[in-house]
């Protein structure tokens, strides 16, 4: 079998998912026949692969074409006299909104962009369609990145059971910091100080408040809800948690925003402390909770003796209870990353290919 | 599309296999063409699919045809004007060892039944065959009933990860066993002790030393370890510790095994003690070790805040570090049950559909 394979985003994710995909033992022939950063792309006009040996990264950085439109895009996918399969290792709203368009086309689509996926509720529906000619969309890492997370809760809906309750740490800078902060052998540590520790590490966006403000907690949770069978309009249509002090919102400098936020810590202080006294932690927690109808993001306190209490480092973890599972199935480990991030999108390339 | 299903085996597994496929809201049309429990079928001649309604148990325990023999069974099938796929919900060693013949003919199979992955090396070999017009073989179930550990490794092998070790507790008998005897709040029961409840709570087989062998746990690990590269010539070609003591072992009659258990629970209770001293609990473990060449099973020792010691029931759980996942991903929950193990299978079913 012969699939044409699209990278499309050399960033982190898009590099090492064409690192892996070079690498593979190819029982299926991957052809790529197009690859494409923000600025510049290449095209194999005549569908012929592209020869992209280990200089494809210095092939890519002279690059003189554009990448095509989007329109003009999917008019040059649908002439390929191979099946295609197009990787968004962007984080971009425009091809995500544009992905109906691939679609609809027979263009099967395998990608770690949240977007299309925690967006309107109806740009969602337009994507999975069981219509004939219709291409695949996979979207393994878009939470957890490689865990097996988003292909075991779809293969519980296919096979009608009924998900209860859904609840997971699936930030990886929120695990850290709440793994700091919050630990079962008692400690003194502020939240602002394991905040600073974590942007020196380069664990949190360069403005942490992209992570403190749960945002990216609720676009995981609105597809996981939607998959199990939960009608959420979109991520702002639940309550979220912010982490950042109404103060502080508006600062505008990343600068003024660290050095203020110790004036805050004590609020969660009183939080953990109290938790502590009744042997729980604190942990940051989306939450799909079908007998009440509720769909969350926020702090929760959890037993020391809960597999939520004992997570290290920046491991993210979910627990799925159903009718069938009434203990719940968990699923723990790395959930972010370029390297499992990258995993996970090429397993999804292997599976849309051995479909097509 | 339209698949022909083939379930063989109507035990609790068979049965809920059956009661689940019948459920599912089908994109894909499964037909059911025959139906076998070890002394009756129900075949449809004419490939017409057969009329299952809520009332399938008594038809099959009405049904007067004997079950095709298996070199019938694959004539029958290769005239199927479908593909077919054949779901082997038995233990059988006879079908097991015929797989070969049904792939070869084109006839894709899902099973949880142990015994053609876990057997000779030569037999595993001859199953997954990307020849042309062979048949597909998922076996999910074989580990862990439903829990995504199978598809979960061959994923990481497709996508060229390389496993370094797994490590596991894949018997909800010895999970439940060890839980209750080695625990972190200090106790002072006997092995022999939980041994007995575990018995009158139907958790062991009718004799318990077909769990306490450690040779169901062998052959999952050798399934395991085989599709991460190790190549296991048999279950019984790496050390596997028995916890029956070797004055019981050709004792003839279960109740003598039970009462004379009692005298041999000396050495556990000091094994256990002596891990109890050093913060750690006992568990009966599979583990395949790559850097140190070993596969092996039996009682290993983990820190109180391991994730195996607060394990609880009769859950299953592994862990898999590899390159990609430095800090290993760990998957948890029932390993066991009629339902689970079903959904394992209809799970695979649905996948090869997909496929065909």
């Amino acid at each position: 079998m012969l699939t044409n394979v699209l990278p499309t985003g050399t960033g982190l994710v898009g590099n090492a998912f064409l690192e892996q995909l070079l690498s593979i033992k190819q029982s299926i022939c991957y052809n790529i026949i197009y690859v494409a950063r923000s600025r510049a792309a290449l095209i194999s006009k005549d569908y012929s692969p592209l020869n992209l040996g280990s200089s494809w990264k210095s092939a890519l950085e002279n690059a003189d074409e554009k990448p095509l439109e989007l329109n003009a895009l999917v008019g040059y996918l649908q002439k390929s006299p191979q099946k295609v399969i197009l990787v968004d290792n962007t984080s971009s709203s425009d091809i995500a909104d544009f992905y109906p368009n691939f679609v609809g086309a027979g263009i099967s689509i395998a990608t770690p962009n949240k977007k299309a996926f925690s967006s309107d509720l109806k740009l969602w529906n337009g994507l999975f369609s069981d219509e004939e000619g219709h291409g695949l969309v996979y979207h393994e890492a878009t939470v957890g990145a490689g865990l097996p997370i988003i292909g075991t809760l779809r293969d519980m809906i296919k096979t009608n059971d009924k998900v209860e309750k859904i609840e997971g740490i699936f930030s990886g800078t929120l695990s850290y910091i709440f793994n700091e902060f919050s630990t079962i052998a008692p400690n003194s540590v502020k939240f602002s100080e394991v905040v600073k520790v974590a942007k020196s590490l380069g664990y949190t966006e360069p403005d942490p408040r992209d992570d403190l403000n749960g945002m990216d907690v609720a676009r995981k949770v609105t597809i996981l809800a939607r998959i199990a069978g939960f009608e959420v309009q979109s991520p702002s249509s639940f309550p979220v948690q912010s982490l950042i002090p109404d103060e502080l919102t508006s600062v505008n400098s990343v600068d003024e925003f660290m050095s203020r936020l110790p004036d805050y810590d004590e609020q969660l202080t009183l939080l953990k402390d109290a938790a502590a006294r009744e042997n729980k932690v604190l942990r940051f927690v989306g939450k799909v909770d079908f007998p009440n109808n509720v769909v969350s993001v926020g702090i929760e306190k959890y037993d020391f003796s809960h597999p939520f209490a004992s997570l290290k480092g920046s491991d993210n973890v979910i627990s799925i209870k159903t009718s069938r599972y009434s203990q719940p199935l968990i699923v723990q480990g790395a959930g972010a990353g370029a390297s499992v991030t990258a995993a996970g999108v090429l397993g999804d390339v292997i599976k849309i290919a051995e479909r097509l």
